[in-house]
């Protein structure tokens, strides 16, 4: 199976990569440090991203910036980086990708707890995740050749313990947890679904 | 108390203002139609509107531009249709306008039972619902001085049978029902709350 992964320089991604390659053709793709480079902040640099990569069975994506900082500093202008970054990002990566994946592959999208369970100094996050979620659900009932799209949620992770004190009470998820969820919605047969390593 | 109503020239929009101005100050705006006129696309057209309108104690939105229509067509010009629109022109209505607001005041946003039930030509709203709530959720745990913030979520409208056949198995909601979940949302204590009038 050809698996591209965005994203694929961060710490998610590199684990991905490097968990699927082991059996699977592998792309890398990253907005600097991978061998496919693309902004998913611009439609035009995922069109080029696509070109270059031709036909494919999965993507995955693992990059989704979003603002974080103090509410009181929010405006238009600091949501917009969870607009167009984590939200728009990811659901223009499906709405040109849909052109060139092959029949019966799939998408994954990267949201996150904050969905439900918002934390201080995160509602750009809680709204960029549940967008994503929404379009989700929207996508799986529209995609056709048997085309599939779900969403890895997972909370806090174990390997970036600087961000413990933002998330009280989350119960951090391992990397081989979240590569599960993966594999569920890349291996599996569901779409439409909301998949908590946890 | 001093209710502002977004989109008062539209469906909801008129019942709801007749409805409250039995017992309250309403102060009706919408883009063309209304005493106060404001484009909540345009974050400056809000900053406006608010500085017209001074403090208030309630404000009630019942505007949101989607794009509705064949998934093919969907790109993100068309997708920045519900972001602009029913996105971000609610989140901004709340950031903006966190600073008019009297203390123990509160904020209802409008989404739709396609954030969790999507239905074809609908991935836009889908998103944008859901983004909505994913703020509602984010903000009430930042908002200060009792401020609160809840969504409504209704289905198709009882009003507005043209919308019938895109929701087969919807049932349709009164706007009885609708008044009454704005009613919970602006007199009642909860906030972080998506209210489903059915």
């Amino acid at each position: 199976m050809k698996i591209v992964i965005i994203g694929a320089a961060g710490t998610m991604g590199t684990y991905l990569s490097q968990a699927f390659e082991q059996d699977h053709e592998v792309v890398r793709a990253s907005r600097s440090r991978s061998d496919i480079q693309v902004d998913i902040t611009y439609p035009a640099s995922i069109e080029d991203m696509y070109k270059r990569i031709g036909s494919f069975d999965a993507l995955v994506s693992t990059a989704g910036p979003t603002y974080v900082g103090p509410w009181k500093n929010l405006t238009d202008k600091e949501f917009r980086q969870g607009v167009d970054g984590k939200m728009m990002g990811q659901i223009n990566l499906v709405l040109t990708g849909q052109h060139y994946i092959n029949p019966n592959g799939s998408f994954t999208l990267i949201t996150g707890a904050l969905t439900h369970e918002p934390q201080k100094n995160f509602a750009n996050a809680s709204a960029a995740n549940a967008a994503v979620e929404g379009f989700v659900r929207g996508a799986a009932i529209e995609l056709e050749n048997r085309i599939r799209i779900n969403a890895v949620s997972p909370t806090v992770l174990e390997s970036s313990p600087q961000y413990f004190p933002y998330f009280p009470g989350e119960v951090p998820v391992t990397m081989k947890q979240l590569e599960f969820a993966f594999r569920k919605s890349i291996f599996g047969a569901g779409t439409g679904q909301i998949i908590k390593p946890y």
